[in-house]
């Protein structure tokens, strides 16, 4: 007999699992809506030759990919089997994946639909990703992703609207959160001074570890990865930038006074604060040029939300990008949009406790069950209710009182119905409020208004 | 440069196919809630031990395999390779693959986690499932099931409240159905009387021929399957049954009175049929004797859901097991289940033209863009009809009054707000009806109140 298990890296979701989930994702739909955004869905399985090349070389080891069907053995040459190489054997048994986050199916989907979707393109995207990392804490091999993207505009509006967003989907769901920005233009302007442009990668990681190590260390690290002593004494004004937003844009305009791309990356961000504060954005938006979230994808603003009160990762992250669908043959298609990671959110949530108590997914009633008599009692009770759009079930055979008031308890259902001979005289039942153990005889029309 | 497209037999799903999908899920699970079902999820790939041998052997080669990660080639034999079976290196190159149908899952989520649920467990479950059938018209690779079970209860009151959810939902999606019934007792009883009970499936198959071939024909072929003409003429009344379901349980009981087995199925068939006529099911419930979906699989009633209004497979089917779980090792848990055919009921939908005309995600306001000035004079108001929870969009940049108008119309938005000098000066806006065409000055409060 086998002892039943389900993949590493997986998780099945029990009921009040899924109300929780059920409320993060409703939460995120709701304001997703409210801006307009509409929801697309694509297959899990993708062509490999879509998936291929798009997420570095170990994305493409990290993909799940899917055996052909029927005899894919056949044709294979003696020298390609016993060459056992599982990479280039996999292009030959396998030429679909599951897909490993929704930008590249979104991307794909672009293309394909151009000539339907009107533009500016505003979509939201609610699916399960695989990726077959190697499971940890917090580190799953399937897991949602939440995205929301506007293609097809390269207003700073659009920038703004995610920020409400976030504003908006974390104040509902009570995290407090800061979000960090900060702009690849800034970024490129920065190498562009120091005239080390293929250096600013290791520039961003060093600079992030100014609060840990000091800007002593910091310096001795960028120089060990063998950048000039002059691009350094340039470097440093923007080490030691600080102050609020407004300030730190400031100094970078002295600094990148001659770098007409770094000075576009400042005014973009002058232009979204200006937007955030005149729309009364209440979460901290903080500049953070240490943010270099997929360097050579972004093109503009990048975005990153952490959670205050929990140790975790960035639970939302996005940026804005010049060249989404030019890998499929779509030239010239600007977006934005950024990805709310549903099950850290779903973690945070667990460790703060922040459920809310009751959920509308829930039963409100239960009929207890005694015998043939009262069942025929209570079913016209439970049709009446549920016309009225009120969740109600009988405990579908005459048990124990004790086992059915366990199963109330179990699925915190609030309210139980009881009945016996008196009831059914007076037309009435006896209502137990679960929470505090009151009971009172009640009509038809008491019970609708009550539960 | 690559023209994309996507797997054979999977779709994409566009924002006004993805509201119309969402308008069939969400009626669905309403009805499922108000019935004291709660949701659960299990993960896409499951170990092939779970899945293989569930469905025959058809059934496991149309199961997606999914490949090992890593270097799976190493550690293969020369010999298994060169024998290119790819039956046998299936075993050897993958662990994992997607799942086939809610079924088997359930039972294994039932098994794995019988002691966090309270028995009857009322489980229902929306997701995808994935068969490698060749694809043809309403037949995907990809496809939703919405199956819906109580487990650990064999009252008859679980048929009727599967009924009951049938026909709740089929009138809210208003599609005409009639409900198929049998009950597996039944069958086997005949199959007891006439001495060939390893011959039902041919018996069944031949009957359901009746309409189309007539009794002569069909006898025909009963013996061509070499049934013996005692047994032949012992099945004829049962050939002829005809009248209401009431008339063909008491033919029943007189053809089925040696049967122990087929008398318990007519009498449970009874109960349910009295209970629907108790609680007023308005769906036509029809007793049908050919019905034999999953004959090995189901022990009593056999439920099945026919569109009257247009060709289309069953798009509604279930029944009683009394061992799901037996082969994960949990004996003796009855269940009674039934799943519906979102693709299906999808296609019915589309071919009758049968969505509502709005759908709660659309935007119901589009703020027109002219420029800087506008714009500012417009987020307020933005902000302020999304706290009133008003899905609003405002177009991201200036562009021609024309496109911002097909804009709106492609996205069905029925409202379109225009702001100019007159209405900023006057604290309005003038608000279109994209329906009518007509046009009105509306302050913010009037607004809300239109929208």
């Amino acid at each position: 007999m086998q002892k039943p298990s389900i993949p590493k890296g997986t998780r099945d979701f029990t009921p009040q699992e899924m109300a929780n989930r059920n409320y993060i994702f409703n939460t995120i739909k709701d304001v997703f809506r409210l801006y307009g955004f509409q929801q697309i869905e694509t297959p899990a399985m993708e062509n490999l030759s879509t998936l291929m090349g798009k997420y570095g070389e170990e994305g493409d080891k990290l993909l799940f990919k899917i055996l052909n069907s029927g005899d894919y053995m056949n044709g294979l040459a003696d020298d390609e089997l016993l060459g056992r190489n599982s990479i280039k054997l996999t292009n030959k048994i396998s030429e679909k994946g599951l897909r490993y986050d929704l930008t590249v199916p979104f991307a794909r989907f672009v293309v394909q639909h151009q000539n339907e979707i009107s533009f500016p393109f505003k979509r939201y995207q609610i699916q399960p990703v695989w990726r077959a990392d190697r499971p940890q804490k917090g580190r799953y091999r399937e897991f949602y992703q939440c995205d929301v993207d506007v293609v097809g505009s390269d207003s700073l509006l659009n920038e703004l609207e995610l920020i409400q967003i976030v504003d908006e989907v974390y104040r509902r769901l009570k995290i407090n959160v800061v979000i960090k920005i900060n702009n690849r233009k800034i970024l490129s302007g920065i190498a562009e001074i120091i005239g080390e442009a293929e250096k600013i990668t290791d520039i961003t990681v060093a600079i992030d570890k100014m609060d840990k190590i000091g800007l002593e260390k910091v310096n001795e690290e960028i120089a060990s990865k063998g950048i000039s002593d002059e691009a350094i004494a340039k470097l440093q004004p923007i080490l030691k930038l600080s102050g609020t937003n407004a300030e730190k844009l400031n100094q970078l305009k002295t600094v990148l006074a001659d770098s007409e791309v770094g000075l576009k990356g400042v005014s973009e961000l002058e232009t979204i604060f200006g937007l955030c504060e005149a729309m009364k954005v209440q979460t901290t938006i903080e500049l953070d040029l240490t943010l270099a979230r997929g360097l050579n994808y972004y093109t503009g603003a990048i975005f990153e939300v952490k959670a205050l009160d929990v140790e975790m990762g960035s639970i939302t992250g996005g940026g804005r990008y010049d060249n989404l669908t030019g890998v499929f043959g779509m030239e010239g298609v600007s977006g934005v949009g950024i990805s709310f990671g549903a099950d850290r959110i779903y973690d945070v949530l667990n460790q703060l406790n922040l459920y809310p108590e009751t959920s509308q997914e829930q039963t409100r009633i239960l009929f207890v069950s005694f015998g043939e008599k009262e069942l025929m009692y209570c079913l016209p009770w439970l049709s009446a209710l549920r016309n009225k759009g009120v969740n109600a079930e009988i405990y579908p055979e005459p048990a124990k009182m004790k086992k059915q008031m366990s199963y109330a308890d179990n699925k915190r259902i609030p309210f139980v119905a009881i009945v016996g001979e008196t009831e059914m005289k007076e037309n009435k039942v006896m209502l137990k409020n679960m929470k505090t153990g009151e009971q009172s005889l009640a009509s038809l029309e008491e019970l609708v208004e009550l539960v």
